[in-house]
């Protein structure tokens, strides 16, 4: 058994955590997407509402503004705070054998020496597809969809991380699944567990 | 068989060329990185030093002035006479099954459906410790070795492509071989053939 940790970062419609669950399932190991913010509700006191207003899928103009503050009655923004909790969280997570899903897991484990670090991305129109076979059309053109999700997470990510997104260097083994397909990713992940 | 041209773009010391020379050995098939400028030669009619001259390794300074200028003797500067010559060559190879080393072969056989595009990078301390086992210490650094030579290729690679080198996009897998060894970069490779 070389790794113990799985991370996974994705882009939007990449099928990364698809993949995540599949590798966790094939190993019989625990894979924390979701799951991530019900363990922080529990363990940190803060209200879903909070924990959500906070993370990366609510970073826009005000969620700047809100993060980079001073607030005389809030030492730390609610972003940090979660931020902190969130990484508190993932650092504990890392000593179980297990998949996590994105929220920086691969910078927070890099000192593990037995996280395998994973980048998941795929053709634009192949992510497009697979996110309208998923998740339905909406008002908003797919191509706008998908800018707009991998921006919020590369934003996040750079901000907490002072990485670029998607950087090769950050990662241990980086696959397109639109090409060789989700099955074959879950097998070669799995290979290297 | 899913794929029958195998292109690796490499950082300099990070065993991509063995890597791809023992993904050919074990798939029976041809390896072609120095091969690529004796058959130059010998289709070209171009010397050696004339194809090395205008190569990857020799950009420089004076490489841009040259392939920048316009002599009205020469209608296409020496680099682009020899970036012509390698692309049909390489055109050609792509029939072949066969692992072709560098050479912006990702790029240039990128419509070939069947072409799996790998790229190998590794940690700098690692690459440095194997690029002093395989070919010694220089009067240079070594640390100054490696980023030379990356920035040769990856100008190379910018200049007649339009892309990033090392940019995930342009790649269907990307191995740190640093983390995850040869070898079993070589079984990863050999088992998406």
């Amino acid at each position: 058994m070389k790794h113990r940790v799985i991370t996974i970062c994705r882009e939007f419609g990449s099928g990364g955590r698809t993949i995540g669950k599949e590798v966790a399932k094939k190993l019989g190991i625990p894979c924390y997407d979701e799951e991530i913010i019900d363990r922080l509700i529990e363990k940190s006191g803060y209200s879903e509402e909070f924990i959500k207003n906070a993370g990366e899928y609510s970073v826009h103009k005000s969620w700047f503004a809100s993060a980079l503050s001073i607030n005389p009655y809030q030492p730390l923004s609610p972003q940090d705070q979660v931020w902190i909790a969130e990484r508190k969280l993932i650092e504990e997570l890392g000593h179980e054998n297990c998949v996590i899903i994105g929220r920086c897991a691969d910078y927070i484990l890099e000192d593990e020496a037995d996280c395998l670090r994973v980048f998941i991305h795929s053709d634009f129109d192949k992510r497009a597809e697979r996110v309208v076979n998923q998740y339905g059309e909406t008002d908003i053109k797919i191509e706008q969809r998908l800018k707009d999700k991998d921006k919020r997470r590369s934003t996040f990510y750079q901000f907490y991380t002072d990485r670029n997104w998607g950087d090769i260097q950050n990662y241990d083994i980086v696959l397109n699944s639109g090409v060789l397909g989700i099955e074959k990713c879950v097998d070669i992940i799995c290979s290297l567990y």
